[in-house]
């Protein structure tokens, strides 16, 4: 058994739901918790030093950033809900395994060498993508942070609280970022392109502009049985309209939308819904096409009497050099890709950021069937590793 | 302060929350315990015997009806989610209240008078609604009753525990059923007829056949930003089809159809649905209607990939001798109604059932907004003192 083999099966049963198979490992909850433990003592297990940065994000040092900044490797470890095995954790399980590798190899870097594990990259629980990495590069204010809500009313203030951490320490941490020479985040692909490829791993060039909003539809509750369908203001039929107009856009635009999470109030069988809160996600392959798919959404919810708030956004972020990395992997191809990343989220405050794929065989992602071969996860490992060793001599 | 007022103070908290004002008060849970301990205690406050049937309904008597049938007044205390004060126990209040009035004019009945708190009337957490009579009268075999689930997949058998009831005790009771020489239910409309009509009491005629269907909608799990349009299988998309399909259908039959109540998997932000469950609770003035709106909605569930279940159905149901009861009220308008009602299920059973509505000035029903004017509340009051006096004398 590898390194790689044993932390995977250390991680297997964490946050695994046992109605579904898939993954529900939620901000600051016990599961996150049992991830973060996992990580430490992982980190602790290689004598790395652990720290934890003011915006939540776990770090895992050898060598000493504050004397030079290194080179960091990882990605997250939380999942959305019912996600798969592979999105987030793969790329923390393949630094920690990669570095195994070159020390097996008796190849001591030449600079800091970090693991990183970003918080709340999800935003499943507080609604807000890569939350831990917008914090701490204070593109997401401690503010806002601290009032966003989960599905309960509670507040990641209240969160956090709970979690045995103090609300008031949350913000920006330049420091922790300046420690970041460069860094490198390996993820399973979310799509087919490497298989149309027919290639293990490829490096990103690009992360496409995405966001999300929040959608909130008014209806009037009311007896199924004895309001005539003239009288009635059904919350359903307007998030039917939404879901339909949010589709026909997208496609009329050229890009995706979804609505993926409602909440109906008070969903019970016999009573017209008095309201209905619904998201939606919209990316496309440039920030006009995205704008124009939430500005035709937001047409019609005016039109429903709703409201639309805009929960995140993330313009267009190219990746710095990424035929640098293609180059130290002998020539990988170099695709852009519709999600959204931490690595993308420094790139965006200027730090040095790439990331590899591994190929996804079915492109199915955010799904109990995620999944990837051993054989292209493990090409993953060499990858990083070679990585490391050519970027760290 | 009446003794009306003084029961509806009492009820008023029990299961009320804090954020919508309305009611949640679902069957065996606390807040059902809270409410059948105080059914209890008013029927014992009054000298009443207070007994439990076989399907888990309240019923407190004055007299013996095992050696003559009684006259059963009463309704039902849960609740639809964040549903009004009125819908139900505005029907047991209202009993007690007129078995006061008639002591305290030194009235004595000729025969034995019942009050009944039917249990799981609105079918808010297993799914079939009046559960309770249903169960009483042999329309739910018990075998069905204990395997309905609530959301969380709890059986009705596993809540019937957690209550300290013997699952194996649910069943028929016929001899429960033998003691109801006639039943009266008093109920707040939930419509404005009785506001177009300026009256504050009416009879019922027949409630309107009606069922509810559970509907399995498949998607395919993938993630929101990398897959593209056309590759998808979104159950949301399939949701907003069968909404507008079940409200143009029911346009076009004449009638209502109702979706309420969803079930949305995974529920992310950014992921596809996987799956969606959804009720469909429909309703018109015929059978042949009714059935005709499921048929349509079933024809797109096919065509969606999906499944309809009937959780529920009641034909029309024609309460016998309205003219009686409204003779007894001096010419009180009769009406007929769309909402399913436990005196309903008793009729259909045979039972010498009728029922009593209170004007509500908005017709808003199953919301916190639901309303009657007190002084409408005390006529009804009246109204089922004056049944009484003259059905058992």
């Amino acid at each position: 058994m590898t390194a790689f083999d044993t932390m995977w099966a250390e991680l297997e049963p964490i946050g695994r739901a046992a109605d579904t198979g898939g993954y529900r490992r939620y901000a600051w909850t016990r599961e996150d918790a049992a991830l973060r433990e996992w990580f430490s003592s992982t980190a602790a297990d290689r004598g790395l030093t652990v720290t934890l940065d003011r915006a939540g994000n776990q770090w895992a040092w050898q060598g000493d950033p504050d004397v030079e900044s290194g080179l960091v490797l990882g990605s997250h470890l939380d999942s959305v809900p019912d996600g798969g095995a592979f999105d987030g954790p793969l790329g923390v399980v393949s630094a920690f395994a990669a570095l195994d590798a070159l020390r097996e190899d008796g190849f001591t870097p030449s600079k800091p060498i970090g693991v990183v594990n970003f918080g709340d990259e999800e935003g499943a629980r507080f609604g807000v993508a890569c939350a831990g990495s917008r914090v701490l590069t204070g593109a997401l204010t401690a503010d806002r942070a601290l009032g966003l809500t989960d599905a309960d009313g509670r507040t990641l203030a209240d969160a956090l609280t709970a979690a045995g951490r103090n609300p008031a320490d949350l913000g920006p941490d330049p420091e922790a970022v300046r420690r970041v020479g460069q860094f490198v985040e390996l993820h399973v692909e979310q799509g087919r392109g490497l298989v149309d490829l027919a290639h293990p791993i490829a490096v990103a060039s690009a992360i496409r502009p995405h966001g999300r909003w929040r959608i909130e539809l008014p209806g009037e509750a009311n007896h199924a049985g004895t309001t005539l369908l003239a009288d009635r203001r059904d919350a359903m039929v307007a998030l039917a309209n939404l879901v339909l107009t949010a589709r026909g856009v997208a496609e009329h635009v050229g890009g995706v939308a979804t609505v993926g999470k409602v909440r109906v109030q008070p969903n019970g069988v016999n009573a017209i819904a008095s309201s209905v809160t619904a998201w939606l996600d919209a990316r496309a392959a440039t920030e006009e096409q995205t704008r124009a798919v939430v500005a035709g959404v937001q047409r019609v919810v005016a039109e429903l009497g709703g409201t639309l708030h805009e929960e995140s956004w993330s313009g267009a972020t190219t990746f710095p050099q990424p035929e640098q990395l293609a180059g130290i992997l002998g020539g990988a191809p170099i695709l852009d890709t519709g999600a959204g990343h931490d690595a993308g989220i420094l790139a965006a405050a200027g730090v040095p950021a790439g990331m590899l794929f591994v190929r996804n065989p079915t492109g199915v992602s955010h799904s109990p069937a995620e999944f990837a071969d051993r054989a292209d996860c493990l090409a993953g490992v060499d990858a990083l590793a070679m990585v490391v060793e050519r970027l760290a001599t």
